[in-house]
Order: C-alpha cells, then sequence, then structure tokens
C-alpha cells in the first residue's frame, strides 16, 4: 500500500521531486503544493516561476538541459522587447509569454486557483497541483546594507550576486491559502518537503500561518529531502543563502533549517557520518533526479525508508 | 517646394501610401494621422491593428508578402494559446505579441500618444505620426439582421461574410483627439486622404466632431486617393463594403464617398471616362503602391497635379 504523500516544493529540485513520484507512484496517492513566494509581475503579466517550471517538468515540455523554460523556445519576443527598450533582465521565451499572457488574461475573470487548474488540464497533467497561496507572496531579500531588493531582481537582475541579511515574506501573514491546501496535508500519510531550496521555495510557504500550523502538527509525518549533493546545491542561490544565513555550513545548515518541522532527513547515506543525530532523524536516500533511473531510485529508496518506518 | 501633407490613414493602403511620401519627400513636410478604429483589446493586449501596420511598413520590418505581422516572425505563443484553449481567431506573431505586451504596461503609466512616440523612436521612425484619438474607437458592424458585431470579430472572425448595415463609431462623439492631429490638418498645404477603406479607415477618423470639423474647413485642400484598382479593392473587405452600404459601384462609390469631403480624387487615368465630373475634380494619378518604384510614380503623379493645380 503506497502513502498518500503530499509534497512541499518549488524550484527545479521541488520540480524533479515532483516528477519523480509521478513517474513512479499512483496519481491519486499524490499532491503537489507549490511554492508562491517568487511569482512576480513583470511587464504587466503574472509571471509564476515555480508553478510554471513545475508544469513544465511534469509535462515533459520543459527544457530538461536548462531546467528551466520550454523546450523548442524561441526568442523573437525577447528581441522585440529589447528594440522597444523594455526590461530584458528576466528572460521570457514566446511560448512562455504566451502561457504568462493567458494566465494574467484569465485572473481577470477567475480566481488564481482555477487558472490554475485549467492550465494543468491544457498541460494533459491529473495529479492534484496547488499554489501555496491564491496571491503571489512576493518574497523580499533584505540585504546586509539594510535596503530591501525583490526576489527576482536579486536573483535574476543580480544573479544572486549582493549578500543576504534575511529573507523576507511579508505577504504571507496576510495570504489566503488555496482550497484544498489544509486538507492536503491534514490527510496525507507522509508529508515530504522537496529537495529545493528551504529559504526560498520552502520557507515561505511555511510562514503562511495556517499552513505553517498545519505542518508543525503533522511534524512526526513530516520528512525533509535534503537539496544538496556532496554538500553543496545542485543549481542556484543556495550555497550563497546558506553562508550569509545559517550558522552550519553543507548538510548540517539543512538539517538545522528542518530540525523544527521535520522527523526525518533524507540525504545520500553518504553524507550521514559526522552530522549530529540529536535532532530529525538522518534516513540514506539516493537523492539525484537528473535522469528517470536516478528518479526511479530516489521512490525505491523513499518507499524502504516508509516501510521500515511503519513496519 | 514641396507642400506640406498630412495624410489621414487606415489599413494596409494607408500604410502603403505614408511609405510612399515617407520614401520620396522631405520628412519634414509630412504628418501621418492614423485611425484608431479598428484597435482593440485581445487576451487583455492593447492590439493597433492600423498603427502597427503602419509602424511595421514605415520601418520595413513587416511581411511584405502578406501585407500585415512582421517578417521573420514566429507561431510559438499561438501554438501556446490553442493549447491553452484561449481564443485564437486573431493571429499573434511572437514579435507582435511583445509589441503588444509591452504598448499595455506602458499604457498603464503613460498616455497613448507617449506610447506611441516612444515606440516611433525605438522604430527609428521620424515622421510625425499621430493616432487620431488617444482611446481606440472600436468600430462596431451593424449587421443586417440589427446585431452588432465588433469590428475585429466580423473581419477577422467571421471574414467579413456577414452582410452589413451600417458602420458604427459609438465612441467617435466623445474620443479626446491627440495632441497635435488638429494643428496638422489646419497647417498643411495639402490634406490627402490615403487609399484606405472609407468606411472603416477613414470615416471613424472623421466622425470624431473635432476632426471632422477640422477636414469640413480644410475642403478646398483635401484630395482624396482611391483605394480601388480597376474598379476593386485590392484587398480586404471594401468590395462587400460597398456592395452593403453605396447606392453606386466602383470608383463612382468613392467618389460618392468623398464627395462632401474633398475637393478633388485622385484614380488611374484609364478609370476617369464615363465618371460623372460635377462632384470632386478627378485627377489621373498612378495609384499602385505595391513596389517602391510605383510608390515613386505615384508621389510623383501627385505633386504633378499638386503643381497644376497651384500654378
Amino acid at each position: 500500500m503506497n502513502p498518500k504523500i503530499c509534497l512541499l516544493c518549488g524550484g527545479v529540485g521541488g520540480a524533479r521531486a515532483a516528477l519523480a513520484l509521478a513517474e513512479n507512484l499512483p496519481h491519486d496517492t499524490l499532491t503537489f503544493v507549490v511554492n508562491t513566494g517568487d511569482d512576480f509581475r513583470h511587464l504587466g503579466l503574472e509571471v509564476w516561476p515555480d508553478w510554471d517550471t513545475l508544469l513544465y517538468t511534469l509535462s515533459e515540455t520543459g527544457d530538461a538541459v536548462r531546467g528551466w523554460g520550454r523546450e523548442d523556445e524561441g526568442t523573437r519576443a525577447m528581441e522585440e522587447f529589447r528594440r522597444l527598450g523594455a526590461p530584458d533582465w528576466f528572460h521570457l521565451g514566446d511560448r512562455d509569454l504566451a502561457l504568462h499572457v493567458v494566465r494574467t488574461w484569465q485572473l481577470s475573470s477567475l480566481p488564481a486557483h482555477q487558472v490554475a487548474q485549467q492550465t494543468l488540464q491544457r498541460f494533459g497533467l491529473n495529479v492534484p497541483t496547488l499554489r501555496a497561496t491564491e496571491e503571489s507572496l512576493a518574497t523580499g531579500i533584505r540585504l546586509r546594507d539594510g535596503s530591501l531588493m525583490d526576489f527576482q531582481t536579486w536573483f535574476v537582475g543580480h544573479q544572486g550576486q549582493p549578500e543576504v541579511g534575511a529573507v523576507e515574506v511579508p505577504q504571507a501573514s496576510t495570504a489566503v491559502v488555496t482550497p484544498g491546501v489544509i486538507d492536503a496535508i491534514q490527510e496525507c500519510d507522509l508529508l515530504l518537503i522537496a529537495p529545493s531550496n528551504p529559504y526560498l521555495s520552502i520557507y515561505p510557504i511555511l510562514e503562511v500561518p495556517a499552513i505553517g500550523q498545519a505542518v508543525q502538527a503533522r511534524k512526526a509525518h513530516t520528512w525533509a529531502v535534503s537539496p544538496l549533493l556532496d554538500g553543496k546545491a545542485v543549481k542556484g542561490p543556495l550555497d550563497r543563502l546558506i553562508a550569509n544565513l545559517s550558522d552550519f555550513s553543507g548538510q548540517r545548515a539543512v538539517l538545522d533549517c528542518y530540525a523544527a518541522w521535520s522527523q526525518k532527513l533524507l540525504l545520500p547515506g553518504d553524507e550521514i557520518p559526522g552530522l549530529p543525530q540529536d535532532g530529525p532523524l538522518l534516513a540514506a536516500c539516493r537523492t539525484r533526479l537528473g535522469a528517470r533511473e536516478q528518479r526511479a531510485e530516489f521512490v525505491s529508496d523513499l518507499l524502504d525508508v516508509w516501510e521500515r518506518s511503519t513496519s
């Protein structure tokens, strides 16, 4: 009997973990809850990077090499943005742009969760996939000098270079949780935190009070998957954030991130020695997710740990 | 001494006439006033078909074969619109879409005439080119059965097939005229009506009370160029509209359209015999505008008629 799994996710790591589950487990045992912290408006359009990365990854319409955007993507719209002197620091492929245009148009008459569901259907996806909140959470980066920069400006516009003092999600406290999210957290057998960036993809979800409380209540059933391999981020700004924000480094920092939230941390077995054993339990799991067979190994290990934990 | 020309224009014929003038006359003697009657919102975006046709034609970035849209245009966004079940009856190329996105975004903080001027500059155009009105005029097609259909739905969505009872421009009476339009009409030596569709491209401009009055006051200096060649429309729905809306046919119908507005009608010399001589004066002029040398011949003939009329 497969466990009912609710996955909290964001970013490329989150999308690959979701794909791993969708490829290897019955879809009616799964729910994905997606970070809304890096959503933003650009050129008047609603851009939902984490949602779209998941959408493109699950539907296998994404660019597998870059890890973001679409395959067979075009750059004609970007050329015109440059011609027109419009901001071009955020890359929008022609197909990607069309999705943002339709989404923005649909949001003028429908709530975000309905827009999201219609899009899933149109991409042929049937795993229940929910944005954490109806609104975008507009994560802010508080720089060391005290100034506030919105996440995409920091991450894309400045290549994640400026030193970070804190990650702030001011809208989290008043955000409306998407219908179904709390139920999914409460009713799953295993609440899985994807190998996403804790600071940017997971904490923004947990900072929504109703979600954070629901997750706290399920701590005994919550496992986190470490996003680090060989002690380093696979990609993205996580190493920088750990260096700026954690008292620890490498897997020890991830363990610290999730100590208050999860009962287990899953990470490669060879990275367990030397880590403290007094917090979340450490469980060996192959967490490379780039190739289909690796994703099958990940799910196989996950189910092994699950079976041992329930027997 | 070249006359100062103000051109009222819309559609492909209007864009080609504007190109003819721009290719052959000093730019500081020209002003183009562009129809706003077929502008509309599509997928939440501001689409200005006549303006864009002129923009692409003058900047030679247009698709010369189709007569609309961009050269080196892509279809990836349209493929995504179809995937998403969004309306796909109006074709939006990838480059074209980018312009609509930027325009819509700019209009959230700037008036339309500033957005338009920025776009001209970005396309390297220096002939003063003004939208007739700040707002879109949203031309409506009153069908024979009494129902009202917006112009683009009739023209593109229904291929201009439904029989037309009247063309209506309800917003014209309250529209704000773009700064500079009235001055251009009053200060030109020659007010030229382009070989555009009278019903769809020119009347919507003239129905704006301040513009119509200014043009009336310049009737002695107003010439119209017939959009018909061999008595037929070069392209578009003009033949259908003449059949539906005029008591006459062919060049006789065009003459009737402009009898109240212009002092001369310019048309190919071999089409003059048989037309009545009691209204606007008829002047022979080569009006084919498809090729550069044809456009030079058109301007040469126009200037010949001008010189004879002033000597």
